[in-house]
């Protein structure tokens, strides 16, 4: 193999110490991509790319010659929303089989623990009742899926896997279709693959388009009493809609995993409303060991110009 | 179609109307099938088969001419232990797939509920406090499945699904493998399966060779705070040496579903303590449709002299 010059990239986040996060894993995949904090960098104009989590408003302004963008989540909207961003620069993103696996396993099982009771067990458990909740067929019981990516792919193999029947909205019909899933495309698909859904699951990416998506028109077309699993971005729903499906019963429960600020503040109602399900953004994450390795390869793809398969389209915005 | 005689059965439980279950759907799939309670009953030596869930001590006594007892729930331990079944009456169950499929959700949702730490994060929500948990890539998690009939293959095709590393203990090698599970047969297989695993999921048919297997010795195979998920039977489990494992530390939770006395009693310990989760005997459940189909379908064969797709075997006891 070839000796090949060192490429020089640069940490950005202003609420994580990437190094402490990834850098371990980045010195032992590779030595010809350097990473450095910003205050490390000696010549700023040797700076060919950035990865990112939340970068600060100025992070990008001191490196002239960033070629690339990478951020070590999956979702790119904040990255591309962000003023500081170079027009010219690349943008990609860790795209993690684990992290799929992860997000379908928390789907998975924020649907069946709505589906099968688990709360009002737990409930039930609490003044030592044994008091058994109603079945349903699995197949009888119809999930609605919104976005169909990496993980909304992965979320539809879990679900399957459990027996549910479902319908998922999806940019554009996939190559392999599974057997008991239904494919909506379109304009009205995300509001045809709610009608008379039993449990609503979001992993959509936010772009203008999407912003907004979960609100009063929509849960109005689930069954009665339905679910919503919320596991794509905060923005995605319109909050005081949901309290009110909560309210009238339209909704019986939901889970949120994403939030329009978060951390969640201590002082929010949500905390306080035993209707909701909350999580601190866990229904995935990157692991080092693939945030390392894609890094590099987009890295030297960038250096070599070569195509990056870890590249989005920035004017589609996912 | 030619027509056929009627066949005469009877409802027998001391603790549930199985007509007011079943008989609804019963009526609705045959005529040529007929089930009576007990005292509907005119001639008892015309009755020749019974459908049975938790028998009373003398309900078999009265009726000279059985030749099937059939158990409407996928465990026969019970009724073969019965003192009163006829010895040469054949023994069947129901064999729903969708109880399989309802068992597999079931088991799924508790291990990634004890992996994903979704009690911490309810203890922390409850508090307000926004607190990430830790996470591992689903590969490098061990699943331990205790028993492979109808049962416990769509626990295992379910966990893996999830992207677990699965070690099964079997009766025989299955024909058809799944990659990512392991299949342990013989003596130690149990053992074995057991070792280093992070959850513990047993559905082993209840016999005398599997009765007390949950016990000090399996759990200390183990990894060191490992999770049991327990919807077998009660007599597979060593109560006390649950409580020791957990006391120090070598188990970190269980799910119980299933109980050596159930309903549970409501002054029973364990519904006070919080390393527990407990499940009234509702990790799955037989849909009326398909106990109606398949008593029709074995008292035929029963009338008919044809073999029956839903016997069970019962010198091996399931």
């Amino acid at each position: 193999m070839p000796a090949h010059d060192p490429i020089l990239g640069v940490y950005l986040s202003a609420t994580e110490d990437l190094d402490r996060l990834y850098g371990d894993a980045l010195r032992r995949c590779a030595s010809d991509v350097v990473l450095r904090h910003p205050q490390e960098v000696e010549r700023p104009e040797d700076v060919r790319f950035a990865i990112c989590w939340q970068p600060g408003e100025d992070d990008f302004a001191p490196f002239p010659n960033l070629g690339l963008a990478m951020s070590v989540a999956a979702g790119v909207d904040a990255l591309l929303a962000h003023p500081g961003l170079p027009a010219s620069a690349a943008v990609a993103r860790v795209r993690d089989p684990h992290q799929a696996e992860l997000m379908a396993g928390y789907a998975v099982h924020e649907v069946l623990h709505h589906e099968r009771g688990f709360d009002e067990m737990a409930r039930n458990a609490a003044q030592a009742r044994w008091a058994p909740v109603r079945m349903r067929a699995p197949a009888s019981v119809q999930v609605a899926v919104l976005g169909h990516g990496t993980m909304g792919r992965a979320v539809v193999r879990g679900l399957r896997a459990m027996g549910f029947s479902i319908r998922v909205a999806c940019r554009s019909l996939p190559e392999e279709q599974l057997a008991g899933v239904t494919y909506l495309t379109g304009p009205g698909a995300v509001a045809r693959a709610a009608e008379g859904a039993h449990h609503l699951v979001n992993v959509l990416p936010l772009t203008t388009e999407t912003e907004n998506v979960l609100d009063a028109a929509l849960f109005a077309r689930l069954a009665p009493g339905a679910s919503l699993v919320q596991i794509g971005r905060g923005e995605h729903l319109v909050e005081a809609d949901m309290l009110a499906a909560l309210d009238s019963g339209q909704l019986k429960a939901a889970t949120l995993d994403v939030f329009r600020e978060e951390p969640l503040p201590d002082t929010h109602r949500f905390w306080r409303d035993a209707r909701l399900r909350l999580t601190p953004h866990v229904a995935s994450d990157s692991l080092p060991e693939v945030v390392a390795e894609q890094v590099v390869e987009t890295a030297r793809a960038l250096r070599d110009g070569q195509p990056m398969a870890y590249a989005v389209d920035r004017a589609r915005g996912y």
